[in-house]
């Protein structure tokens, strides 16, 4: 298992981190490669990097799907912080990832997003590969 | 790690592939069976296979809950197709199921259904057991 | 594979199951936890366990977010449980865990929460170590 570091900087923020992933892995050979975050106000998904504004449609949709105002119950120093929880396991903390060939079998449009919920901070990503 | 393809008819449509994922495993042994979709307006879901309308609710309540008319910014040839792409993360890319006894341990009413969302599409489907 | 039991107490009902998986992975050696539910109306998610009220927040959201009187058109036996369907995939059926020297390498606040969307009930949870 690695761990890698990566800085958020604002409250909510998708991150292409793809690259971050492929180094991480590097000639390592398995079968599938898993990405994990130990937060719980951060997820992670898989989807378009060609266009950076679906990175933005997900930051709009997650703030809407889960929003603010809901009465919510958790709140942590005087800051409501309860919809980021929701938001990151809708996003789900970890992707899974096959291998082929040894390079990750990503779609021609696939990235992997690091989803930021309650930043900016720095945050940490597991990658694993399985054998 | 095998490739599968298949062709969906609408543009929602969730679609069982229990006995494709089946097939596609066969004796192969190990501990867990990974299905992958390469696509960024598609995804999986494990659920009732009983009863169709289970997968007709799906459709209606993923429309509902990333809708369109939010405002996207994401635009694919005129066409606003932003929505698929929170609604396939929104399911996820990879569902992973435990062998038993050389078997998927799905439950008595779980089926693997690929989920179209910006349909229809001709699709792949990655399936690769675990050591 | 190990198969656990556990039973729930209310309609929705957010569990901290970690200890239950820690206790079934024991000693065993290998690179990440795979934990599954056979269930269509129950999910597994990963987050806070510190406040008991962030579970809370997920149970109201989940009821929010997939709603009872949306039209849903999969009837049981007189009851309308259409979105205890969806509420499960939104959370989805498997959590996946890396293992760091023979411990769930879980963040500081992360524990793992069965989610029960139509109790309640007795349900089981596959716990699985993959190589």
């Amino acid at each position: 298992m690695q761990e890698l570091t990566l800085t958020t900087e604002r409250h909510t923020q998708l991150i292409d981190v793809t690259q971050l992933v492929r180094d991480a892995v590097g000639q390592e050979a398995g079968t599938a490669v898993l990405v994990y975050v130990p937060h719980t106000t951060a997820g992670l998904t898989i989807n378009e990097h060609a266009d950076p504004l679906v990175a933005r449609d997900f930051e709009m949709a997650l703030e809407r799907i889960a929003p603010e105002g809901w009465g919510w119950q958790h709140i942590e120093e005087g800051e409501e912080n309860a919809p980021s929880h929701i938001r990151a396991s809708l996003m789900g903390p970890q992707v899974l990832i096959p291998l082929r060939d040894g390079e990750l079998a990503l779609g021609t449009w696939q990235g992997v997003f690091f989803c930021e919920l309650d930043g900016p901070r720095t945050r940490s990503l597991y990658v694993t590969v399985l054998a």
